[in-house]
């Protein structure tokens, strides 16, 4: 509570940031299985699209929030189609294209996991609930992009990417209702 | 109409009996499955829930009531947890989980069938939307996890379970809109 | 602006024939799946029904327009049952299956294309997010088909059809904006 403007103004720059971030890397590693699976241009864009902004649709649609955010601001398909591009063009140089993945999903679940459960507090969720979709938001983009890729998810293979996701939510909704500025909240539940 | 207030509390009791129940059984039947791909505890809780709250939250979407119910209370979760982790310590000693499975897909067939369709009565459906609505949430919770573990789902494999949960929602309908008390309706709906 | 009552009843019936046509294909494109995965009758109309209303429940739902149109009037669900009933009967007789199946798809792609970015515009879309939410619903079915028969989308190996539905979305939408009268635009928005 108790909150001014220029704060709210702050959050929601950060927010963004936050999110553009997430969504550049998820982007990425949609773009790296439609590499491993030797799609072409309009593939990349199509999985990084899914990939990027799959858990925040989903979140959005969850809260009651229409359109969601992919329809409401033209930056995030500039972000994805430009990641997707660029991977598209040096993936190949790429030496471990799986070892580059697994980075890019561990990122983007730290980004996700702290955004949507900040974005569910935000919206008036109960903390338990905020903990839920901050897990959502982080985990199914990538599980639509396995599944639509026709694969076992990623998320089912290494199961502690879940875990992490799931603590990097509460940690970050623990000390945020307990008061704790937003900044190093962020950093807290992002370093999990 | 005219219903007093305590036929509307033993209703919701009823129903929120009858939705734990389903989701009990359909938490099985992810946790089954999560069983036979050799996943972790983590596996197990994620693919339960994927089962347990899938049908009902497609149904929820549908309807425009956000958030869906297990965000609404933490009771689902705990239950479905509870299922996976029974399910992850027992199901090796389970003789043949397949049947197990079949059992555990007929049972929460019979039980969202009719709770789809009684939610979207109550929210003002017509009767045969109703009924379409019934088997929505009957059927894409288990949809849902065989997509996930990438296989062909259950439902096209054995698709008389698709028919019951069509007979099941439509006998319950129409016994309700003939204006029969709900328990009879109830029964004779998960009985077909 | 300045349309009239009649063409806005005009307009209505042109989209509900798009949108009966649209269904009608992408119904067909799905059966024809389920017959070359070799299901029985059930199967044809769900994986046709998947295919039919997959597009616009999500275009519908990222609009916040709930109940989808398939649970507003009963006439979607008869074509798209009949549809697949059709199939069921005729499709042994089909020389080429999978030729028919890219017809069907690449029509149905051409109309909600189209379908989807006007209702899109009618709802107070941007003219950029039109053009996404049109090739949003012109995918998104067949995708889940793919998806739920455990086949790599067809969208992802015939990525022209992606920059088919892209092209056919943006020339509406362009000739929509400048103030084109629909019908035209229509038509140069399908012929793409």
């Amino acid at each position: 509570g108790g909150r001014c403007g220029i704060e709210v103004t702050a959050l929601d720059a950060l927010l963004r940031w936050l999110d553009l971030a997430g969504i550049a890397v998820f982007a990425a590693s949609g773009a790296l299985v439609a590499s491993r699976k030797r799609m072409d241009a309009v593939g990349f864009i199509l999985i990084a699209a899914v990939t990027g902004f799959g858990g925040g649709t989903l979140r959005d649609l969850l809260l009651g929030r229409t359109p969601p955010f992919w329809l409401r601001d033209p930056t995030w398909l500039a972000v994805a189609s430009s990641v997707a591009v660029a991977v598209f063009f040096t993936a190949h140089r790429i030496e471990s294209r799986f070892r580059a993945l697994l980075w890019a999903d561990a990122v983007g679940l730290a980004l996700f996991a702290v955004l949507g459960a900040e974005i569910a507090l935000l919206a008036g969720a109960r903390p338990w609930a905020a903990v839920l979709l901050g897990v959502v938001t982080a985990t199914f983009g990538g599980v639509a992009r396995d599944v639509i890729c026709n694969e076992i998810p990623l998320l089912l293979r290494k199961e502690i990417y879940a875990l992490a996701a799931l603590a990097g939510a509460a940690v970050y909704v623990l000390l945020r209702v307990e008061g704790v500025w937003r900044d190093p909240a962020l950093l807290a539940g992002m370093a999990v």
